[in-house]
């Protein structure tokens, strides 16, 4: 475990892009193709069972390989060597096939959809934890007076419960994308040198869709070995997931202000203290999610860049993938394991929210106001009246209400009773229950469109 | 039009994106709001008559409305100030009800929505285009044999009909992408100033139903004012169209150089000349496309890192979008259509690739003369014999036929009519005929997918 | 004037990178070859002059050129074509002379300059304008208290003079940086098509020396068509500067949170108001910097990848600049000028920012009471201590100046009296005043060393 | 060691960024401020004996630190804490001051501070290295006539020293941006929680620099924890000279395709090869330079986009950091490395170089005859004239010359021994020689100025 590790990744997911993990990732494209080869007859079974028993990672020696893969070019070919070496230690005649037919970007692109099928299945859990605590969350404050902010300033009156339908509306959708992406990115990639199978003959397609059946992965028309599209859109889609838990994340700090302090990240021994600052509760987890999101954004768009790759195989971009695409995926499973931890135990203060709807004196009703003057005098007028009195208001600290009551084409139009009930309705939230319930509804079919496996 | 455009843009497209179409986008927002709330009982439907009657682009200046935006710090602000001055002259009471419940996002989000809706039509059906291209252009050269090359060097034999059907397979998959995405996009923002639709009381589900009807957009369960999944999933599509594209400029460019001179982009009177070179013939499309390719990632991930907007709607994120979002679509058009136009007219020099695959002096057949041996002394051992004579055939500058003919193993395994039928194999192809077939019957099935709109 | 120029950019340097200016860049190029080499006696100085006199932007049409230009693949060949023809029309014989010896790439590039050394001298007094605006600013606001935040929380006291001089402490530099930048980026291009200046034969050196003297421009000592480090120098040298202007975006949207109302952007007739809300003063300067501090990153990664471009001259890394170098100079440009008319007319409320040292209930003196006990009891017992306090203050919603009164080991070494004077301590702010004193010192030298070009 | 680490990275940087580094780095940082406050008598001299005597990286667990530093939010919290008790078992007294008046982030800063520069010693001497490596072949083959080529085209001749030439004159470019960067980014961060000193009272500033003395880091006029330009500076300059890299890197690659095959990468056993084609020799270096600057721009635009941090210290930005810079550097400093050791042993074919002028049929002469028109019918005439005949040349596959020959105003102004000469003027390479000159001479008083250390 490395220092920063612990601090920004998930160890579930961090796991499967180990070492030993991509080693065992070519490895099963090693054995699986062995069997397939046997399937069809290209040598006997035999063979295939001797060159399965030999991949198994704790056969090999990283710093070897390592060594091997800086001059080589790829950590695919020492392995290749390696492992003929040991079959052929214990057979002879089953090391001839070894990597029959094969480049070594079969065996690369293979072993890390492999690890990558695992991490997403990880990550589309997690995602799901955090859905079902949004949606806890937002049946629970439904009805929970906040004040609404934009550009950074109170608005109008708005619902706690609103605020988090918005946020799990986004990551209904990521769920869905999400979905998606494990299909589209579970493709074999087998080709040989040049996406042709020359190597196999006319046994080509037939050992492919065996091999394909070993891995249990989709077989593609064509090899993808220049076209990285499938590959790049789980970047993208990781890149978007991580886009709006960044979005959450930066709420949240925003919400722990000392001077808003309406939510707060769950406390616990040791969490988000300062070296010096004896009353600190810092916001880790929107730090580390705020991070990823600063990051992850622009790793995307390295594998963006990449995608130009020359001819039949390319000589850089695919390199660039290989260590930036377990970063993507290992920041974006990070934030989003620490942002769920924290959404599922997470501190509202809910008096604070209604004391916050008080401190601008009024103006946060001023929308409401112009719109019951709008019916009468029109809505660019009385969105003047009512622009004048809050700097009336403001310049004279009075309350908004005060100053309005002065004011003759108001009292004309909205008699005293009327004036108190609009500065008392921090129920002035619109259709706000009915869209939770629709984000509610469409959370639940979410689910079940996920679990039936039809989420396209 | 500006000095760069023509280069760079697709005309189509570009006139989509411009100051009018950007205030028409608006007041079309406007107009059908205004119908819808009069269809919902909010004002009579006269004053949604003269409203509508108002929103043309034509009436409005759009110097003053940009110095006016540049106060305000959006441009719906002076629009929607404008259209009230002219409602009002025309009808004091329709003057009343401009804009009614909305907030300036509400507008210039579905103002742009619809914007880019018909950009995405077109660069589909320009998609579409590209795709029926390189389909007959695989088609047709189904069976001509090419060098294929790996990390830019020779390989093996290929044909060029196998390297157009895998362009062609990525962008069959960007057709279906992008269908996906044109859906996803078409959906209404309205929400008032913190999406809650507070100003329309009970009233707002029904206004924003309407609306959705009036507009052709879908209606969303909850407004999307800080939440930009949506959009930023159009810029990753068709980020990742660009990247593909840019692949395909790349190889035209490579297999268009002095040396190796196998394709060409269709000439032009005064099409990829030089200022001082009389015999260049530049690859101006590649260029074009290419220069693209660099872009859109970057772009890409700005609307990525863009999407971390505060509370109900953000600061400064949300402003990033307004000009990186057009230049996504133009960049992405523009590519796209040079693309489809240069691949439409490729001009294929056969010849030349025959003859390239003549200058290794046998060395692109090492592959096939080593799978030939492999069979008898193992795929290890033969691609140890066979390298070595490679280093030998190079360095005394002679035919590796002739240097493994001199070799005791290879003679014993393959005698010389054997030989001479490897060194023979520009058929050495595998399964790149039925690969073929595969990818051009996907190609057949995409367009009847998307035809149909069951794209997913 | 497009709908959002005024709203990003600065028309002090938007005007600089008008198509007009462009093509001026060009010609100012063309019509100082030809006196150069007149003056080394190529041709005749007649020659050179009739060039010169058809050098004037306002002859040439824009469309047909941007026509021209998307064929050719760039914009100098129908400007040296369209020139050709002009002097033509004048003089046959000096018609023949046009362009001489240099490449498109030559004209296009050293144009570019010429219009970037015309924006960059804006920038640096602009940017000289805000580092004297921040300096009133810190010096007025030397001693004014106000809550230091880190994390987003209320740390410790500061002085808002403190803040300000850091952000000065950073614009300096950055002044210093672009005052090399300058420097760095007024190099001309000039090397024919290959960069040897081959078809001037011996006279290259000659030519190239005079040209530059013409252009008021270094001469390199070798072309620099596919090295692109120095104006990527430039793209990264104002990406660095608005990471600064961001920064300090942030904190003055942050500053200005309804909840905070510590500072505020000037006021003005329409100047941050909302369509719908008619309290709203939104912090607008803000989110245009922040928009540019999210755009701008991206955008010098684009050049930043470019620079990869291909042997003697490259294809699409070039062209990727021409849009993106204007892009990066007009937002960074508009972001300074807007940031720097806001902080020289920034409201600032002295008495808020007390107010807010008091809402934690002394919790922002926790640092001073646990250095005091520290002396005592060592640091990390008196954090320790402190900390429990401030749980039982924040649980129990008590000051914790109350809660360490009632603590025996704090009562043994802080008697009451010591107490008061820590709960009081809004003076606990260290060096600030000293600091402030080096930062303004060195406001002064950065000044004068820029003005005395010593700047390195 | 990690599988890709020998692939991608340099051992000599990456060793300095290891775990153990990065807490010895935090540990340099406590030991010598408790030596600088002993020296300003805030505690006995022996304290800071004893506390340096503890900060050591091998007293201390990286697994625990992590998990610890997973809670706290950040690495230096665990690490102050076990400090503490170490010294504690060893001083009870003494324990009393480990991190006295610092902050979390001046340890972490300050100790990646130490880290970066023996990193950016190790970068510095390599890029040296680099640039005479470059000086020698540049010199050697000052003369050596190959083919210019311009939008991968051949374009004229040029020598191949020319383009060597300028390679090295960026590098020579990027070692004084490096010499900057490295004292620039050699500042101190010492300032506690808010930038103040608070915690030292008076002695803040003693403290300071007797601390920048024991450290060997410069004082700043103010802490810089939220201004993260300097140590972002060093980002930008990093990436520039990484695309310099990279465009380097492409041009071997492309020299070395196998229809150019110009240069080569040196043959190792083991090098380039491939696991199904026994003939490649795979530019490996190329590869991996060329990954890196796909990877570093999007980094430094990650570290770009960091820098708006809020307040006096932020939440997320610095935490994006910590992972990026030495991403950033350790992936700028393998592309170096591989790069400088395939510079130092790149192999020349020179005679393919003379063989590849000719397989134009003398179209790569056409700029040569052009000018030597142009004199007598003027350039555009010339131009004109040459494009039309290099048209013929290329449709009836015949020699430009030819053509020429039976072109009437040819002949009338170029008798037969002119065309003779200027089809043979493979010294058609104009100032070449001069500008290799210039360029040599400039890197010698590069070298010069950073040994002396007067770089600026």
């Amino acid at each position: 475990m490395s220092l920063l590790e612990p601090l920004f990744r998930w160890k579930a997911v961090e796991e499967l892009f180990s070492d030993r993990a991509r080693i065992q990732g070519m490895l099963d494209f090693e054995a699986a193709l062995a069997r397939a080869e046997a399937r069809k007859g290209i040598f006997p079974k035999a063979v295939a069972a001797t060159i399965t028993s030999k991949c198994r990672a704790e056969f090999f020696e990283v710093d070897a390989l390592a060594n091997a893969a800086a001059l080589a070019g790829n950590p695919a070919i020492p392995v290749v060597k390696q492992l003929t070496s040991l079959v052929g230690k214990a057979d002879k005649e089953a090391a001839k096939f070894v990597h029959w037919g094969a480049t070594s970007q079969d065996a690369i692109d293979t072993g890390f959809l492999l690890q990558q099928r695992d991490a997403l299945k990880q990550v589309a859990a997690e995602l799901g934890r955090l859905a079902d605590a949004l949606a806890s969350l937002s049946k629970k404050h439904r009805a929970t007076p906040a004040a609404g902010r934009t550009w950074l300033q109170q608005a109008l009156p708005t619902t706690f419960g609103l605020r988090v339908a918005g946020w799990l509306d986004a990551i209904n959708r990521h769920r869905l994308r999400l979905a998606h992406g494990q299909r589209q990115a579970c493709v074999l990639q087998f080709g040989g040198a040049v996406g042709s199978l020359a190597a196999l003959g006319a046994k080509g397609p037939a050992v492919a869709k065996a091999l394909g059946e070993e891995l249990n992965l989709e077989v593609p028309d064509i090899p993808w070995h220049s076209h990285r599209d499938r590959i790049c859109e789980v970047a993208t889609t990781l890149a978007l997931m991580t886009g709006t838990l960044g979005k959450i994340a930066r709420d949240i700090s925003l919400l722990m202000q000392t001077e808003v302090a309406e939510v707060f990240e769950p406390a616990a021994e040791g969490r988000g203290g300062s070296s010096t600052l004896p009353q600190k509760r810092n916001p880790v987890t929107a730090a580390i999610v705020l991070a990823a999101a600063t990051r992850v954004p622009a790793l995307a768009s390295s594998m963006l860049s990449a995608m130009v790759q020359e001819q039949e195989r390319g000589v850089g971009g695919w390199h660039a993938e290989w260590e930036v695409m377990p970063e993507i995926i290992g920041l974006a499973a990070g934030a989003l394991h620490y942002l769920t931890d924290t959404v599922a135990a997470l501190e509202v203060d809910t008096e604070r929210m209604l004391h916050n709807l008080e401190v601008t004196h009024g103006l946060i009703f001023a929308e409401a106001v112009q719109m019951a003057l709008a019916g009468e005098i029109g809505l660019r007028e009385a969105h003047e009246l009512v622009e004048a009195s809050t700097k009336v208001a403001l310049k004279e600290k009075r309350s908004l209400r005060e100053v309005l009551a002065g004011d003759k084409v108001v009292t004309k139009h909205l008699p005293s009773d009327r004036l108190d009930l609009i500065f008392n309705s921090k129920d002035y939230t619109g259709s706000a229950s009915e869209m939770i319930d629709r984000v509610l509804a469409a959370h639940a079919a979410t689910a079940r469109r996920i679990e039936s496996g039809k989420s396209e």
